[in-house]
């Protein structure tokens, strides 16, 4: 397999149009919503983002010499003498392994295209993204989310190469089958930040492939592109297929850790899964906090 | 009434202990959650933010000499060349009129104390929040939400002073009553950017007062404090009572417009409301859509 | 002539060897270095970099709603409650035509290549750049500047195409002879950010060989690239062939009217120039102010 | 004596009347300016400012974990496809020991006031300065230089009070006495950035003394308050009392090895400096790059 051209592998450019914005979303039909609507019950809610600390913006005698690097720094503004309110301003790296966010199709160039066939150079100037913006999906993505917990209490031995046959495991594990238009949560109890000198598990072609098999229409988890790239494998399949083959938004650097406790303790891995992109126009990616309701 | 102290209106301070950081988010009980999933019925979901159009950050002979200010800038980054990937940094303003954002405890002083009673100076510094921060909302928001439509298919008055008894007649409009724990939407009609030189419609601190009689959780909406201030009542009634003083966290600058021409269609003005803040620690406030569920 | 190539036109590639990161501020010798000192008189200076006012970013209900864009924004920072201090942070677009700033080898790339050789792609990546940077002259620029007014107390005529001659004629006006090493201040009149929709005037491919011929180590000036291109010449020939070609620093959208007053007074049209910029290393320019002494 | 009123310290507060923004820098008289042109000679150029090396801001898998804290971080900007020029945006946190910046007035609260007794909120707002901005010496400062090296070709003991007598010393040992008017260019041989767990060196009142004895125009300098505080002495006294009470301009964080490495070679101890800060305006510092020439 070319790592470059994957002629083989499955694309869905043009499968909606030569002007499609939304990719694999558009899988997220009537039927689609309403499973995903009939999984929220008792309303218990779990977060599937990572906690970002920013780094604080300051000078004076008293600044740290090192610091940790983080997606956000903050700088606490001076509102006025006695001024009854408190703000800052944010300055957000959102393609950054220590914030949870998603990537846009815009976020993605193959042979000089984006998705589904726009050249790069219409998509992306220096003022801002013109096609293919991750607030496409500001409306919110509501659809039935699943949890395919690849190594439950535990984690995926390292550099793990994730297949589909992980995934249907998984699936089986959590008693349920995979539908199209389903939201998929892998878990692989890998923090991508922190992480030791191990090999990181990651996301084969094959895997990529399965997810179109079943439908997927959006991908988050803790499970990513393999570093160093798996031998043998497409290198950055996710990336480079899911998302610009297949035009599945990733939710990338999630933290499902919460979420499967949660699962475990109800004895329930399917849920509502609400995902609202914050409605800046114009960027790759946005910071986003998915949402999972019992 | 003395709008630095209001002596005789109620307070939260104290309700849910001298630590508490959720404020009147406590009371979205098991059953108000409950509630709040039964709403979800089709999935079809409508969004409450208002579009953020980011002002680019750039140079060069061509730049603009001037532009709108708005909340966020971005600045799309060279990721190398030939490189697969297109990124950008942002810089956000977030308590700015231009991006719906969620308002912490941290944002608002009262008396040089923030809710339930800290000194300002332990719940802030110079490197951010450490009590009251918005992300203690990161767990998502689930409830009912309601819509408070005040002006059906029109706008309010310049300078319409809102009451209990408007707050009334809009769930009557509705047919539903608003119930402890519910989130409420307010609609005025107003744009509180490009606004004319009119006066401003506002909250009173009678309409605040409703909120509390109702136990509302969460308000969001297009009114916010009057400009001008309102004569003979409390200035800035919203963010100094409602939040001050109540606790209840606020979606300021919110758009329900889109909301209000659903609710219309299908004749339903109750739903799921979905509030997820990105996981960003520490901060007084933070952009936010939330996702209202059909 | 070829405007992206200009085959005949002359280069200094290579003149300084193939690791130069100076260009034509090496024709700045212990002659011309010395006659920079010996201007230096009475000690009486003046600025040449423009007055650029930063917008504030700030959010809250009193926000402007447009703004005049600008190189350089801030944030006054909350320094603590009773801090004895006051600071802000700042974020600044240097090739922004309202800032003065020089523009550093790093800046331009001719053919995927910057001077006097490097692939831009060894010279610049997505942390910065590695060669050619605006701090290589952050030892300080010492010289005898020299004032060319081309327009003594007006302006040039809109679209007027500043040649060869136009340069002698100026320096003819103030009685000197421009020297190998010499800093040469071009002033036109013209402010080049809040211009009407004439047509600005700009630099010629036949003034920049003028300059070549001179011996001219640094440019300075409020006269640019022309806007619209000039026909029948390189479009962007100060940029193109005085920096990308002669390797010669500019002094991008200076401000030559207080010393053009100076000179006038004195009637004299030699100084001393220092040119200082921060020691921030490894970006393609910075802001800048250039001082002449008298 | 009382570190926070210091009741018998001398002070400049009205000296040059009630608006003044310039403070000691009056001191540079015609003579006193005419003495620094002298020293211009071979027009050598020294720099007195370290090299501030920015933290890049980007994100994607290879970002590093931690980093250096830094006052200014770059982003390599994305100039278009095929654009002929490289550029960046730059955040600057002014106030950072990491940059050598000049403090103007505005940045020193004394008693709710800031010299020479204007109250800090009207110096001061949340949208920058507006009076004793920094950019009040952007048309450049130029006056005679002189090194006081206290610790020659090596460094001062951990934690030493520096007094009047040790600038006697050092003045004595460069042979040349401190006239009114002149900056002064104090080197202790200490890093303040990347310093030991050793006590800091600093200025005690009896310096700060002694400067306004001899009438220093501008304060330069590797050693600035000692950290921690000097037992029985003005804590922070060379803020407190040189910039607070003598209106005396600091550049903080300056770095003298290059200039005292040249002074010794030349034998010779005073030398023309020009200090030109960016003309930003508006501003409580600014980041700054002193040249001394010789």
């Amino acid at each position: 397999m070319n790592g470059t051209t994957a002629p083989d592998f499955p694309s869905n450019w043009g499968r909606w149009g030569d002007d499609d914005e939304l990719g694999a979303v558009n899988l997220i039909t009537d039927e689609a919503r309403a499973r995903g609507a009939a999984e929220a019950r008792t309303g218990v809610t779990v977060s599937l983002a990572r906690v970002t600390t920013p780094f604080p913006l300051t000078g004076g005698p008293m600044g740290a010499t090192t610091a940790s690097t983080t997606a956000v720094q903050t700088a606490m503004l001076f509102t006025g003498f006695g001024a009854p309110a408190m703000a800052e301003v944010m300055i957000v790296t959102t393609h950054h392994a220590e914030v949870t966010h998603l990537d846009g199709m815009s976020h993605w160039v193959a042979g000089g295209k984006v998705y589904p066939g726009v050249d790069v150079a219409d998509s992306s100037g220096p003022t801002g993204v013109r096609h293919g913006a991750a607030d496409v999906y500001a409306d919110g993505i509501q659809t039935r989310g699943v949890l395919l917990d690849l190594a439950p209490g535990g984690r995926l031995d390292p550099g793990h190469p994730v297949t589909g046959a992980d995934l249907d495991a998984a699936a089986a594990h959590g008693g349920f089958e995979v539908l199209p238009g389903d939201a998929i949560v892998v878990r692989g109890g890998w923090d991508r930040v922190n992480g030791s000198a191990e090999p990181e598990p990651g996301m084969t072609a094959d895997a990529i492939r399965w997810m179109h098999d079943h439908g997927v229409a959006v991908y988050a988890g803790d499970i990513g592109d393999a570093r160093p790239p798996l031998p043998d494998d497409v290198p950055g399949a996710l990336h480079f297929l899911a998302l610009g083959r297949l035009a599945i938004p990733l939710v990338d650097c999630a933290e499902p850790e919460a979420l499967a406790a949660m699962c475990q303790r109800l004895g329930r891995w399917t849920f509502q899964l609400v995902i609202a992109v914050p409605r800046i126009a114009g960027t790759t990616g946005l910071p986003v906090n998915p949402i999972a309701v019992f």
